[in-house]
């Protein structure tokens, strides 16, 4: 089958490789129908994850069709249209048990294209299918539906649910990417008394307001006091850090009020400065957190409502065959305003397995 | 009166002020019956807390008896022995309301011995006296009950219950001063398996031990290795901080397991590092605060059941007037072994109201 | 001054009593500017409600203006215009302490128009006025803010808040008067999948579709089928009983599903029967209170924002003079349609006290 | 092998049956090394469960040692020693995701001698072994770890969390039979003030005082009134049901505090009276449930480390073959003085599988 490559840093291809099969009897194999592409792949192509080998399959978020699964498998069946979730889960391990699958020490968490080969392929096995894919009503949309497999519980469990947005709250949420994006959207289930967005550049800004942010900062311009300007100088109740740089962290301290929380969603590579002496006295509370996907079938029921605007992150579309295009196009967000790029196409929908299969 | 003043940095004596008057309706004046010295009086008297200013009357612990209350106090009155709690509270603010009291923004928070005059004299003036003081039934001696005037609502709000303590946990305590060791007593309210404390000095790890601590580890003697060994590797499910440096907060940091919590009660001078490229993914949740002081009637309760050995924290009893000798020793705790220094007589306890006032 | 005077059972009149003074250093005088009449002043009248004395005037809900302040109060002065809330609070009792200000045991909880002189008047003496009355900013109308003096606070609080609605969820309400649709209107808030709502009165019902209800059912319609129908047979996640009779709250607890939440906010006048037999193995959680009113503060802000619809609910103005043609429309609300029934005047904004006092 | 067989209203015996096999590849197959009789197999003899058909093997509690395990079972294998719970978990349906493995929809919860055959035999069958049985650590002694199997986690769960209780509380148990005595040791486990036993036997109230109930009170003694007397006239914090008789739910809601919470364990077989005309106004909570189980691992490290009085509970062993006279012991408690009765013997531990398997 075709599948994005990783070659080393710098270097991936849309190639060859043979298809996947069961290497378990929990495993399930899926046609990919609709994948995107995540920040993280970039830093993966960048080097910055050492743990993913050359020769591997990217690529974790997806919507497919079942075509094989294992005899231990309950959950679905060949034919089934899923979400793959970008975090696999053994079920059995102490941390599976309290639903924190990412966290599984039995196999399971981030694995898909960063341990083992991941979904930005034709075909992609799952490990651990009863708990780590999704049954899809067939009112909703794959390409609606493809970003829950990350980037919509990621905002929701480790910005929103960290945070403990309440209603009647400032929600301050530092980087307008897709995270940040998904985070404004997912805090608003919460009905705070405003979403304060602050990116660098205008075009996010522009998304957020379009997404419910009630107002933006640009994060050149002292976005600290706007927040306190709208909170009569108190600061805002929940931080939401969706960015990954020291500097955007610590902005997020400066901006939250005695007794409130900063969420950290950003992937960081550096350490931050805490400042401690400030702090210890403020009530402060501090989460960080890979996303668990236990929240998924919640958000697909919101969805299925029509209550979730997924799709309106996507920005670009493609023929999965073009996926070295999609990377590019992605890759420069700053130049072609990409939020999600989403690969595949509808012409799947009508066949279970390929020829050839 | 009597009273122990703060002249600037390096400066105290043991001299005369004005008896304190009542300035407010909701004012109590109290005469002190046992008081004791807090490590963060340490600090003012070298000088690291500017807003004190020359000529203050240090102290925020103390028990006493009501000797005149204002027309607003409705909850006590003269005759009536008190507990004073290092906070006092408007009671209507937006954070009182919530029982932050620490965080008080109605002319409250933590004031006594501080930005008005304290608790190491003969009087002190109590403002918003009716959530400031707590009556206390005739069964509980002061000197028992004066360890809930900070250290024991500050180990159980911001150690214990930010920690979130629940049965079966590992806790690591790191730092067995006063402080430290009252974590020790209120984290085992939740019966966790195991309590771990750290700290350099082998007589406080004793202390540790006597107070219930099952396992203790030398701080210069990798205590993480102590803390990963009887916990499969995994690290402690709460850490406390107790010290107050960033070496302590960054050990602290290393010792949690994902999904664990820090919770931090060092009073910081200095910012630490938050090696957020290591912590992003891990889950966890870092707080610091002052004390509110909201779970002191619940700790009465306990201390009059019998069920909180707080003076097993005091090492060393002084009359009032050797307030001066109290603190050489408690400022050399590493010489002497002081824990708590505890000054006042039973003497007092016959009379309400001393001859010339 | 005019107010609605309780006589006994059956007997009410729009009648002239002594203009109410302070009596208490916490007590405020307010100039009432907007009142509404609540399902429970119709039990008072009814007779329900013993303790209420002869004599009484009724009310528990206003708008008003600050006319004198008595020396403890010090966040109000004359010329404010405030909430009064339903609920009194002393501020010191250990119920108070907790935000459980319905509970209050220092001489507050619901007084006004119950053990001491209400809101049905021209002005009313209100104690503990700190706690008791809410500045209102200048944006927000008198008319909109009186329906956060009662049944907002307790839909909120009462209905959603310990109904624990999560974004996601089904949330049954049964009971579509007042009460019940400020429950729908306050359950979204945490964005539900959908809200079912149930009423014998289709115009109720048609309310609750505007206010926002997914579905609604007549209530001697077997409305459990269509939780079930909604549910794939497992039942509601929350049910709402905002009627107050055994009837409604047996049906409440058929729609709810194992491990969901019944949320009791009706004033229930006898037992009902609670079906132990089927209900010790489902995992049930039921609620009851009386509005404590802690939200308050939240709701005026989501109010201010925009966020809120409160004035929905009101389908009828009167003058404040006209009070008994206003029992007369509440009392017949099947009749008449009525949901809230609201009460003063804008001719009164301008002066703060009026002549003759 | 033998076992005990149900076979009607009144009529059970040890007899023949064959020996279990495994029917599913999530199946273990379990010799029995351990096991107690429950309360609610009394129920079943008479009667009162009538899903259970004849020709059942009874029993829910047991520790044995794993003979056989599917292919698809990953958490043990033949030769360990495992606690089973008297709970099976499919673990992928929407219960068993959030840790509800008593309201399991996949197949599991009670379904042990209750809709399959139970472990009152020689040999179980055990579905879905890896979320129902935990291997046992060497040093925890069988007997000790049996009482995990079902009363201590329903206990703890139930009646504990359930019931919230917290550090300080007044904690009032009515019934002291096992179910009872166990909730009084984990409410322990949160440091309540005071546990209040109540219970018409007089040696169920020493047994309560011996594990750790402060005061005692006789059910037909008006021990509302020793509870009303111990708390200033308030009730209960937190009431714990342990009866499962109308009367006795009804006591416990003339128990609770303006604002507690009673938690019901009993297994009602009739319908209660709610006084809601008395509770509407008093901010109560009320739960009742199944027990989930998925606190037993926590359990049984509090066990391993010395912290869980289980085997005081156990007043008559016997050998497996003497089952129907366990159960004469069992069934006239009253007489006998029995708690909970265990069966088993050392002489199993040292082989894993029988001659002739």
């Amino acid at each position: 089958m075709k599948a994005l490559l990783f070659h080393g840093p710098g270097h991936i291809d849309w190639g060859d490789v043979p298809d996947p099969t069961a290497e378990d009897a929990a495993d399930a194999i899926v046609r990919v129908d609709a994948v995107t592409i995540c920040g993280t792949d970039l830093h993966i192509v960048k080097g910055d994850v050492p743990e993913v080998e050359p020769g591997r399959v990217l690529g974790h978020e997806a919507v497919g069709t079942v075509v094989e699964a294992g005899s231990d498998v309950r959950s679905v069946r060949p034919g089934d249209r899923v979400l793959i979730s970008c975090i696999s889960a053994c079920g059995r391990c102490r941390f599976c048990r309290e639903g924190r699958y990412g966290q599984c020490r039995g196999g399971g968490g981030w694995v898909l294209g960063h341990t083992i080969d991941g979904t930005q392929a034709e075909y992609v096995r799952v490990p651990f299918a009863d708990l780590s894919v999704h049954p899809l009503p067939s009112s909703v949309d794959s390409f609606d539906a493809v970003l829950l497999a990350d980037i919509f519980p990621t905002a929701y469990e480790v910005g929103t649910l960290n945070g403990a947005v309440r209603p009647g709250d400032t929600v301050a949420v530092v980087g307008a990417g897709p995270i940040g994006l998904a985070a404004i959207v997912t805090a608003r289930l919460y009905s705070p008394e405003r979403v304060i967005a602050v990116d660098l550049a205008e075009p996010r800004l522009a998304a957020a307001r379009f997404l419910g942010a009630e107002a933006t900062a640009r994060a050149d311009e002292r976005p600290e006091q706007l927040v306190a300007d709208l909170t009569g100088g108190l600061g805002a109740d929940v931080v939401i850090e969706a960015v990954g740089v020291p500097e955007s962290f610590e902005m997020c301290m400066r901006m939250v009020r005695p007794g409130g929380r900063v969420a950290n969603i950003g992937v960081h590579g550096k350490p931050a400065v805490l400042h401690l002496e400030d702090l210890w006295i403020k009530d402060i509370t501090i989460t960080t957190g890979l996303v668990d996907t236990s929240s998924t079938p919640m958000l697909l029921r919101l969805l299925a409502a029509g209550r979730l605007p997924t799709a309106e992150l996507i920005t670009h579309r493609f023929e999965l065959g073009q996926m070295e295009e999609a990377y590019d196009v992605f890759g420069r967000a700053a130049d072609t305003g990409a939020l999600k790029v989403a690969l595949g196409g509808p012409q799947h929908d009508a066949v279970i397995a390929p020829a050839g299969r």
